[in-house]
């Protein structure tokens, strides 16, 4: 709705109403954190089975006790089903402990410390920048900013990265060393990369030999319908244009088993493997074992993971399709406020021009807690103010219900607010 | 025995029966891989109990769900039992994922980034060393080489290190920003530092502020006999003269449950413990928290964990014993052969004066592999050539019979050989 067609005291009075009824919704006494994106009890019972048979799993495999030292970049078998999760070879595969985010962390440390492929330490250049889509997910930003790496913010468009403005930063800039990408049901904007983008991405000419593209595929199985969204298999592609050099694909199985508690994965060119191998020896004697046993007996094969993420699929889509509900039915065809339909993966994307952190703070009045507005860009710069990360994995549905009445009022007094301010220079928050 | 009081014919002789001797001994054709401290599969057997009632635990606490993000220094139970056994208070422990190797590097890493406390990052100096004890554990000493941090060797004595010389090299030396010590049943010598070491350590006077003790208590529970070596606590000691920064304490479960699918511990000041979350906050949500409740339930208390303690105890003496046995039998009062009695860990420390690699390679021959010679010392060198690493866990008994007499035979013939080259100058592996 287009608040400018009133007059100031019409919406004094609108304002007025809008925070009566704001008071009246708060007294359901409801408090929500949608801050990240945790997966709800229901969907961690999901996995339960997997302790519950613990101690029937045979922990030894081809003469290799997972109950010792050693393996440093993960049991076979768990390295054959990440590779086929990940569509690349199993020698191609590090599995670890839980933290993708870790494993992310990690290889940027040693790229500064050490350098990639015989490359210098990126410690010892003058600058070293990433690109990073927005809006995007704020813990690859807060990896770059803590090391000091310069963030360059490039929007995401329908159908994943702007790559017309990548190719042409990458190309001349050798300062520019990589890339954060989550390509398929992106944090937060749910879009998956198209095949083009995907083909540009692993094929365009880069300035620095040393560029990676972190393809942090965290959503890879992570469909809400059947039919999800199919994201072309990067490894293929970079395998055939000779680059998969340049690929550091990361995964993990917090949001398919327990989150922070699983599996998590790296994977790339052999020669970068053989490499982070390297590195990861002065560091670890091996990863959990144990856990990695107990993951390939309870997920066993890729259909089995289909139906696991079926499961959570029905716990997780009514709040998707809440949201989107009663969104539509207070904002459909309203240019000032749009959001995401995601297929699958955790997140909505909402836009709201200009008043998405007033929208946060008074959703928080009324006990709803979204992530901080401005988190999913570099340096927590929106600068149009307009993208809130919602997270429908954590509530109940009655919870969704009462957090999507909250945000809605809010969207509204947060633009009655503003018309005010702006066209009437009345500032309806003294 | 000091061979040169035979002749060179004598000794020509003496070796070639010994020669064949070993190529009996060979015949029971055994192979044991002993180059590192790795449990054997009956110690593996105790702590299956934990993976059996995996499925019973309680994995909400206070509220928390263990199952979900979140907890990032470990949950409340985990923190306070390893509180417990490194003798200090909750809030100075955050509880990792298993490996304390890890926790090791990322400590010395976030330092060469980042710095300690405010000081300046160990990358940007001129020049970092470390106090390397020998021998000692050499994966402490490849950290160092790898991030090009200087060692410096200071011998080990009966009661721990030299401290005379290392007061002397830290009052004035502020490029010295550590020390590497494995207090009880140091590996692989099997020394407990007396109490005035650890007090002079807590309490001597360094020319650098962010001079760290790396104090890897990994023997902590982990004594042979019931009347176990008794370390005083460097917590006591440092906090008393406010000197707690200075010590950086660490720990793992690998040999109490499982080799490497443990909870590995930092323990120290809470400033540092608060520096370290803050730099872990960019490296991960969490550790494996489903594998924390595992544990607390499993080891439950400090008199639970003596008893899992004595039944590794009873699989481990044995070995122990047979091989100071049959060493006492063959090398009682000989000055060339010496060994250490521990009692607790996981290492012999053996001493067979320049002829150690001669020894190691002989030993291969026969299907016993020991760590390479000179492994427990700063960049490989052990100048005396003398040092050679048991590790009694891995073989059975009967292996270790084998080894022991693989072992006595190489033992003798390396010397001869030595005496015959030296003193005769005749060389008998031409």
């Amino acid at each position: 709705m287009d608040y400018a067609q009133f007059s100031q005291n019409e919406l004094i009075k609108m304002l007025d109403n809008e925070r009566k009824a704001f008071k009246q919704v708060q007294k359901r006494g409801i408090s929500v954190d949608m801050t990240r994106g945790r997966p709800e009890s229901a969907q961690l019972a999901v996995s339960m089975p997997m302790l519950e048979n613990a101690g029937t799993y045979n922990y030894v495999e081809d003469g290799v006790d997972a109950r010792n030292y050693g393996q440093l970049l993960g049991i076979k078998s768990a390295r054959e089903l990440y590779a086929n999760l990940m569509g690349c070879k199993e020698d191609e595969v590090i599995v670890a402990d839980g933290s993708s985010l870790d494993l992310m962390y990690t290889v940027v440390q040693f790229a500064m410390q050490f350098g990639v492929l015989g490359s210098t330490p990126w410690n010892k250049l003058k600058k070293v920048k990433f690109i990073c889509l927005t809006p995007g997910y704020d813990r690859h930003f807060s990896i770059c900013e803590h090391f000091g790496i310069e963030m360059i913010a490039v929007r995401m468009r329908a159908d994943g990265p702007d790559m017309n403005l990548i190719e042409s930063i990458v190309r001349d800039d050798d300062s520019v060393k990589g890339i954060w990408c989550v390509p398929k049901y992106s944090n937060p904007s749910g879009i998956t990369y198209s095949d083009k983008v995907v083909e540009r991405l692993a094929t365009m000419k880069t300035a620095a030999d040393d560029f990676r593209i972190f393809w942090d595929n965290a959503y890879l199985a992570h469909d809400l319908y059947d039919d999800g969204d199919r994201l072309k298999n990067i490894f293929d592609v970079a395998r055939k244009a000779g680059t998969l050099d340049r690929v550091y694909a990361f995964s993990s199985t917090s949001k398919i088993t327990f989150a922070g508690s699983g599996l998590a994965c790296f994977a790339s060119s052999q020669s970068n493997v053989e490499a982070i191998a390297h590195e990861l020896f002065f560091k670890t004697i091996g990863p959990n074992k144990i856990n990695q046993v107990m993951h390939v007996n309870f997920l066993k094969n890729l259909s089995h993971i289909k139906e696991i993420m079926r499961k959570h699929a029905e716990i997780l889509r009514p709040k998707f399709k809440l949201f989107d509900e009663k969104m539509t039915q207070e904002f459909e065809g309203d240019n000032y406020v749009n959001w995401s339909k995601p297929r699958g993966g955790y997140f909505i994307s909402l836009d709201v021009k200009t008043c998405a952190k007033r929208v946060v703070e008074l959703s928080a009045e009324a006990g709803v807690k979204f992530t901080p507005a401005g988190s999913s860009f570099p340096y927590h710069i929106d600068d149009l103010d307009e993208n809130i990360r919602i997270a429908p994995s954590v509530p109940t549905l009655d919870e969704m219900d009462y957090a999507v009445d909250v945000l809605i009022s809010a969207i509204k007094q947060a633009r009655m607010e503003l018309v005010l301010k702006k066209i009437y220079h009345f500032d309806a928050r003294a």
